[in-house]
């Protein structure tokens, strides 16, 4: 007969509105077999090892009819990306004890019903850390790659601005702009972060947007002759700033709005500069990165070797157990997190 | 000697703030010699036939530094797409009775000395009126070209917006797209005009949108399964509400924004819907036509039989004399005119 273990969870209590809080999360241990009910075929059981704290999961705290990532379901354990290790399966494509990254629940074991979109780690052959699946070698790290190098045309010797640069896409977009010799300058929000983006990930420059009062003179300051290629993670005044600073033929890859996130209907912040894109000939483009999953296996091949020979490096920040899930998913929303945050729930 | 004549000049005073007046313009009579000075190298002199009022020219009342188009000089004659014959020339490309269309300025006579960005008119072989070269031949006709079959990525049964659906522009993208075998839905601000989108240029269906208290419901209610392709040539609310409404992988066409062009400083406004970008994967792209006149032979070639054949229509509001050019450029700003706003200047 299976095992029947503890299962700690995370379950949202409610939707939210504005800022999401701790309190919004409540704990709740119950039981679990460590086996696949016999009416669960092609599913599995995983215990999760890492999961990934993702700035999108903030749309899917909210009640919306038309989301383009289904609304979590209060009263049940939130779900997101993280790193499992395989403890039952009645799915032939898996097996016990191998590792996998994809959609698993925010608790210690999950069963998982669907197994579309999650990806087996080849962990006997890489040197990288098992949670690097959950940032650089995940979702982040194909995000990076799809919208640099699928949607920004990039060029040798152009200008690109990062914003969020120091988190788990914006540092792996400025070392790819670096690799590729294009004038990299990044935007975060503290000293600690900026230092970072100049020391660690090898960006031309950088400045903390919370000390310019003036966000269009900044970016003239950095990009005298404008912006090539304008990544973009926050949206709002950033974007109207960048608008005014774009080059003819300019492309914004928007990959997320991170400021405009917890506010309230009718409060997100209007952008003014946008006929820039008509005056620039501007492409802006939005990308999801699951409409991209083929390429996986390519992008996994591009960045494993720039890994192992240290060309590409990667900052995670993380939390250790399940407990401190929610503080640090919600840190991600005031910028306290410094890199990819990650929370380790199990040791491997 | 080279005969003299009067020559009527329509001056722009002073740079304009907010919506443009008549008083803004001032008339000035001098006279010409109708010779090409000898000072004036590879210059051409021309009779002014038609003159082209465009959206755009507004851009060029301001006085701005960074302007995407060179401004006016106030006390000078303002410039603009026109249809004109040609005088004198010293120019060895263009001889004495040839019709060109290209930038001249807003008086009776004109002194040409940079001949770039000039066509020459064959009209001895098609059968289309010379003031088509203001519009449907010309400058508007090659934006809605190139907007369409160049920047939008148009496919068969696609659903497609426009707005300002019955100008110079609007009207041939629609055309275009019905051609394809899209699904084409324009807006306009009376109910002639959307009467003319209906019965003359077989739009699938069109709305007033003053009319249209909530915009979003609007286009809900026309594209209950959303919008593939917007053709934008508006911004502001009508944007935002068309962000709400694209489908996934949606083409956002900007050809121009004229409900912001009057406004002033600070005064634009705000779109908050551009998340939409990042959630549906749109494309938002500018382009200025300027930039693609290599494309004119193309174009030529592919509208003169269509024209010819009576596949595509064409809708001209024609201002009598050089004396109503300013009412009829004013005239743009508030929807006066019903289709391309023309001058006719004299007989050709």
């Amino acid at each position: 007969m299976a095992e029947e273990v503890s299962n700690k969870q995370i379950i949202l209590k409610d939707y939210v509105e504005g800022f999401p809080k701790e309190s919004d999360f409540m704990f709740k241990t119950s039981k679990i077999k460590l086996k696949v009910p016999d009416d669960c075929n092609h599913a599995i059981l995983v215990k999760n090892l890492y999961l990934s704290c993702d700035p999108y999961m903030r749309s899917r705290m909210s009640k919306l009819d038309d989301n383009y990532v289904a609304c979590f379901t209060p009263g049940s354990p939130i779900i997101g990306y993280g790193v499992s290790r395989v403890v039952d399966s009645c799915n032939p494509n898996f097996k016990k004890g191998d590792l996998i990254w994809g959609m698993t629940g925010w608790e210690d074991y999950s069963l998982i019903k669907s197994t579309e979109g999650l990806f087996k780690i080849d962990h006997t052959d890489d040197h990288v850390p098992l949670s690097y699946y959950t940032g650089i070698l995940g979702m982040p790290g194909l995000s990076a790659y799809v919208g640099f190098y699928e949607i920004s045309s990039p060029k040798k010797g152009e200008t690109v601005f990062i914003s969020a640069a120091s988190g788990a896409v914006g540092q792996l977009v400025g070392q790819f702009a670096k690799l590729l010799g294009c004038y990299v300058v990044g935007t975060a929000g503290t000293k600690h972060k900026v230092d970072l983006l100049k020391t660690k990930f090898g960006f031309d420059d950088a400045f903390n947007y919370k000390e310019e009062a003036d966000l269009n003179a900044a970016l003239k300051r950095y990009f005298p002759e404008g912006i090539d290629i304008y990544f973009e993670n926050v949206g709002g005044k950033m974007l109207d700033a960048v608008l005014l600073n774009m080059k003819l033929n300019g492309r914004i890859v928007a990959c997320g709005m991170i400021s405009q996130y917890n506010l309230k209907e009718g409060e997100s912040e209007g952008v003014r500069n946008l006929f820039s894109i008509v005056a620039k000939q501007i492409r802006m483009q939005g990308f999801l990165v699951f409409h991209y999953y083929s390429l996986y296996p390519k992008f996994l091949e591009f960045m494993l070797p720039l890994i192992k020979q240290g060309k590409i490096v990667y900052v995670e920040d993380t939390a250790q157990g399940l407990e401190t899930a929610p503080a640090a998913l919600i840190g991600l929303f005031s910028g306290r997190n410094l890199g990819k945050q990650v929370v380790r729930v199990a040791s491997e």
